[in-house]
């Protein structure tokens, strides 16, 4: 059984999506802590059920706070719908992951998509994390915000991108560009590597590669924090602000 | 025991501090696909010890690699020596952290920082994650290239820094200020919260407070992806190359 027991994640489940959710579950004696996921469950019209200690403790061995939300698994996005949807949108701003395996990484990812209102999220079906409940933890209730496609052959989906005129950006440590010397202010989708950086296949679908400026010594970002720094540019340059300007 | 797992870690270490470390650990069997470290350690002088599986495992039951360094405690940088080096640096940049309690964090802060080359991390030595083994594994041997200093008054550190012309920037997603249109190539300390944001002392010692442009919706980054951020913003404004200057 799904359930989230990150009062944010729980709270934000709640207000977008009640109807993913099943049932919250909350330890008896505790409900004082609780009581703003409870009155946000009331409004949901989501089933309360209030258990003694010990068989809240049996039901949710790993869990250390004192209310949990029983859900329906995560509601992926249609990959085929994303691109049925992109002539309309207005400023298409997307992101492909070639596969990230940790859970930490891809919740921190949803998380700041989130915060850039991030059109779309891009990840493979197979060897490769999902959205499960540490990732929307660890994404403090952003996976509610974002709209997260799985697909079984991403070198195929950034061509079928490219036919819609978005433009793809590898990000690449190797790269001749700097990625504050490139527009980023057209239809764009940023593409990066899991953890061991871009594979060589995705690489040669990418319309260009672009590196993010780097001591020669230590050149090696965290993927989270690479996809932080590229999103940040391009939020940067589309808010019409481009900075000191030199 | 202190001990470093990680390969590139472990690589760092001999080659930028052999001095601290004691030993190589080396599952029996194994000396193939770990050879590169083997061959590390031979080179910087540190004696290598070849143990059977069984007492590997007895030994490092949370090591999943084959080969481990065993070092000692990691080293802090002196923070009254490092307000002393302040006059003589180029343009100083530094980044103090108002009590990061997560290991992951941490480690991706200081590999970051190492990324772009900072010349110092501040952390307060109370109440704070200090640097361990789980959080040098996690930097990736960023950790040996960045000086850490720990400090028992963070806002009485701030007030040192100021007096010494070091222009101290807090990062607040309440700020009234985009960080882009600030100017951060002057001596610069960028101040950040820990998992909960800046504290209200620390926060009345900044200079000024920035925002990362965000989401209304959803305006929360996690502390080492908001770091990540504004470094990149410092470094991109210090190469004189301004980005696109619309």
């Amino acid at each position: 059984m799904p359930y989230l027991d990150n009062r944010n994640s729980i709270i934000e489940v709640l207000r977008s999506h009640p109807e993913d959710a099943t049932r919250l579950w909350v330890e008896a004696g505790h409900e004082r802590p609780v009581s703003a996921i409870i009155e946000e469950a009331r409004k949901a019209g989501v089933s309360i059920r209030v258990i003694p200690k010990e068989q809240f403790a049996r039901r949710f061995p790993a869990v250390k706070s004192h209310a949990c939300l029983e859900r329906e698994g995560f509601r992926y996005g249609d990959p085929d719908a994303l691109l049925a949807t992109i002539p309309s949108m207005p400023l298409p701003f997307m992101s492909a992951f070639d596969g990230i395996y940790d859970p930490q990484n891809l919740g921190n990812v949803i998380r700041t998509a989130a915060c850039f209102s991030i059109d779309a999220l891009v990840i493979p079906r197979d060897n490769a994390c999902g959205v499960t409940e540490a990732v929307t933890n660890v994404a403090r209730g952003g996976a509610e915000h974002v709209a997260i496609c799985r697909v079984t052959n991403l070198a195929r989906y950034i061509e079928e991108l490219k036919k819609r005129n978005v433009f793809c950006f590898g990000l690449d440590e190797k790269a001749g560009k700097d990625i504050f010397d490139m527009d980023l202010t057209m239809p764009l989708c940023l593409v990066l590597g899991g953890e061991e950086g871009l594979r060589r296949l995705t690489k040669e679908r990418c319309d260009m590669l672009l590196k993010i400026p780097a001591s020669a010594d230590f050149p090696s970002l965290n993927v989270a924090n690479a996809f932080a720094i590229a999103a940040y540019e391009a939020v940067r340059q589309r808010t019409g602000k481009r900075g000191r300007s030199g």
